[in-house]
């Protein structure tokens, strides 16, 4: 398995990057490769800072660099030899199995929708983020790819987050549930009611269980949560403002002492997103991670093993056999 | 002035409300009056309980009650005797200024529009949310009154959402902000995309201070934040479920010393819908207020206090004021 890392994404490239893949040899198979893609020069002080270039890391030099602000078609088509057409090309030639950035969102959706193309059926990539409950995380989709999404846009997404659910979360029946403002299937709204509606009829392809609310998101009881991705967008910048606000007043209440106790370690963690590493892009022929901006190089090792357990478990084909074998959108 | 409670509204009728009108007199003015709506006997058994009817507090008879999971319209039109329908005919009438209920929110804002109408040029009225932040509170809306709002209707929002944060909120010069998924004034949806167009050109009203990302939206920076009724609802729910979610991490970590610290307490204190009562209904003509349905008798104290301000301050005569003026929609 061989695995492209865009070493110049993020606010901390390729500091994190590198870090990150060097951290992640540890818990890949034995014959995983990391292709760490970007500037060589840079990327290798950062490698001889770090001790040096292990077997399994390989350098691959790209002299464009897609900044965080850029636009992203613009970019994409005006910056060929970037890290991102890059690392994305090597994949389509079949030289790795995955991509992974935590540069430019929009660019490297772009960029994964034009090199790698969408499986036939597929009528929009959808971002999913894993959002963290006190029990297992759950799939939101789409938070941001895609906005005004219709109502067969959302029973794809239902879709793709079921494979994704079996196949990178272990679910072996997940269930799946449709964003509203109400448990009712009137309550939403149209393109809410026209989707509930689509969900109820797919009785095979996986267990829809009605509308949840707001405040069911985080309670862990669902696998997947659908919804559009201006919504999804909302909610998990949201949902990150949330944690940091209630880090930041117990900071200013909470005794260091309390703050560095062992119980607090473990709220942080249930709520830390480096946890989770990065989003999928999925319903692209292949396998393209996208991780948050300010990763980490914890963060990175993190997303490099959802990509590693992406192709391990065949994602990618899953989800082109979901979309031949059923009615999705 | 004279304030109309729903004492039949809620999960935990009459004794919540009744137990909160109680509490509000000693913050309200001597000339303030609550008048308690609902079944006689049982509030009056309630009162006794308490120790007694205070001279300000007044029991109005309403044999009818609008069950919580009644459909809203048919419940108002079949129950003319409800307390719901009976406290709104009073403000009608001029016998009261305000009207309070935690009582089914739907039949709430129905008949609240239909007994006392809308001010001119109000196309949909709103419900605002107060969203605790580490510093003031952010009004949202609208947080569940309307679902597929039109870029007009969003506009309208703002102007609703404008006057409250001056009337009640007191904030002189209050920032109004767009909800999107990106600060650029071409991200977001369709309808969002239009609305900051419309917004835009509103230079006198208020001060439109552009996009904000849900990131931004407890950060304490803007004093509105305008959305769409399906998103609002959304996003107020979810925060209610992470404040238990963290609120049940911590429980489930911390010593009960840390958890019953003074520290604590004010953490939770920050996080604690019920110290802001009850969400304003906008743009109907008079002062209606919508509690959350597991409402305290403190919500309750807390939701008679705003309906106070919001009379004393004429809120409803302003948004006529604003409406009649612009080019609100």
């Amino acid at each position: 398995m061989r695995i492209a890392l865009d070493a110049m994404g993020g606010d901390f490239a390729p500091g994190a990057p590198v870090g990150g893949a060097l951290e992640a040899l540890d818990g890949l198979p034995e014959s995983a490769e990391i292709l760490l893609v970007g500037r060589a020069r840079d990327i290798e002080a950062e490698l001889a800072r770090a001790g040096g270039t292990p077997e399994r890391i390989q350098v691959v030099d790209a002299p464009e660099v897609i900044g965080m602000a850029e636009k992203p078609l613009a970019a994409v088509r005006g910056k060929p030899q970037s890290s991102i057409g890059i690392g994305l090309r090597l994949q389509r030639e079949g030289k790795v199995h995955a991509f992974i950035s935590a540069g430019n969102t929009g660019a490297v959706m772009a960029a994964s929708a034009l090199i790698l193309g969408l499986h036939p059926g597929i009528e929009r990539p959808a971002i999913g983020a894993l959002f963290p409950t006190a029990s297992k995380p759950v799939l939101v989709l789409d938070v941001g790819a895609n906005v005004d999404s219709s109502a067969r846009e959302l029973r794809g997404f239902a879709h793709l987050g079921a494979v994704y659910a079996r196949d990178v979360l272990g679910r072996s029946d997940p269930a799946v549930a449709l964003l509203s403002i109400g448990e009712e299937a009137e309550k939403g709204n149209a393109t809410v009611r026209e989707a509930h509606t689509l969900l109820r009829a797919e009785t095979h392809a996986f267990r829809f269980v009605g509308n949840v609310e707001g405040r069911d998101v985080v309670r862990g009881d669902v696998d997947v949560v659908v919804c559009d991705g201006f919504i999804g967008n909302v909610v998990l910048k949201f949902y990150e403002s949330v944690a940091h606000l209630f880090a930041g007043l117990l900071r200013q209440e909470m005794a260091a002492s309390v703050l560095e106790s062992e119980g607090m370690r473990r709220v942080s963690a249930v709520l830390d997103y480096s946890t989770y590493g990065g989003a999928p892009l999925l319903g692209v022929r292949g396998v393209s991670v996208i991780c948050h901006g300010r990763s980490s190089a914890r963060a990175i090792k993190n997303a490099v093993s959802v990509a590693a357990r992406a192709v391990g478990r065949n994602l990618s084909e899953h989800i082109g056999a979901d979309m031949a074998n059923g009615t999705a959108a």
